[in-house]
């Protein structure tokens, strides 16, 4: 059986989000992925301030997204997250964008990083986060 | 003859800052306000960067905008500033953007204070920032 | 007794929302107020896109706004709204922003009219809108 | 002989596009990719505005980035767009983000598709559009 890490949030769109065309700006949806994976820190208990504040952050280093559908402001959309790879210096997740009859509005993988701010350099996973992404895996 | 401290900066509107009704969101008007200001703190030789780098950074306390008429995407605007009211903890900036036939798109007032960060409080206007107002007031 | 339309919403602040201080833009808590107006809509059964269907959107003609303490990334913000004034062509809504400790960290009036998009002009309280407010006042 | 198009432009990184690490947000780049490719058509005479009006959007399909260089609040970058592939329904820019010691900032290919509003699907790529990338190769 295999282990999965995955997390989800909903994220209404809103209007500002929207451009002339009526639907959701191509830029929005990287934001969206940004939102589920900051709110996963939150749910594992280790936010993203939290980091900050133990010196860690983590750019984003490589990004791809597929537009397939239009989001729409006013829709309430289900933004996705999944580990997909976990190496010792990055960490790569599958993040999608359904809308509310779940078709699928975008997808893609975002690569992350882990910087040390105090280092000023690209450290490895901090075991903190390592040990509830172990975790995480292991239980569902 | 009254001396007056006056900048202005063109500024194009992207595509992402109209929505759906295919005009500049309101929010985006006060940005172009604090693009104005930047430009004109780099225009005189003491930009915000370097502002930051001596402790003094510049919190929006109150601002006020009327809405006149919608700018459109494509549109290259100006942006203006004028000083209105400079006392020892804080300065006011009238501002307004105009559409490229020069109709009125918005005006308002932006209440800037002086924060040092070092310190964590408001302060008084950084000397440097006072003679640079001081010396553009005379010159104009 | 005085009657009172009022409405409020959690938000929680987003990473990309904060600026170099590490502290929400200025421009963002606009937004804010919007997301509530908006989020009001929906709850009282006419959402911005019926609107839209009936050709009616809600130009902002002014707005004020006062910063008293600056808001965090990662927090979840209460953003409220309450009919200040209503007019024949016009609405006046009282908007606040309080951090997780019930802080004033922003408030201010925004101004809104009624334009109908087929007419091309402000047009009178659209009369659905109307018996909402009506009927929100007598049941609060 | 290669025939290339190619177009660059300066581009000012705003206050509110960096995010708290100081650094320009990795959604931004995105953005500042598009700002490129609509001053380009601008160049060329045939502004969005213009398409938009001849029922023409450009809906974005796939995008992808890396990010190799964090760009700073006050620098003033140059963005570049290049055609790399044009296909009868689709066409494929690389874009860089270059600082101003001409260092990689991020670069990544964006794929274009051409949407007629007025039909409500995807079609070839507009004549006039066609022209206009013809003439450029050309010429270059």
């Amino acid at each position: 059986m295999e282990s999965k890490l995955y997390y989800e949030i909903p994220l209404q769109v809103r209007y500002y989000e929207a451009d002339p065309m009526g639907v959701v700006h191509h830029s929005e949806y990287i934001r969206y992925f940004e939102c589920c994976r900051d709110s996963w820190m939150d749910s594992v208990g280790y936010s993203i301030e939290q980091c900050a504040q133990d010196n860690i952050v983590f750019p984003v280093i490589d990004i791809s997204c597929h537009y397939a559908k239009s989001a729409r402001y006013g829709q309430t959309l289900k933004v996705t997250m999944e580990l997909k790879e976990l190496k010792s210096v990055y960490v790569v997740f599958h993040q999608t964008v359904l809308d509310p009859d779940g078709n699928l509005c975008a997808e893609g993988d975002v690569k992350v990083a882990f910087i040390n701010t105090q280092l000023g350099r690209i450290v490895r996973c901090p075991e903190k986060l390592q040990k509830i992404i172990d975790s995480q895996l292991n239980n569902q």
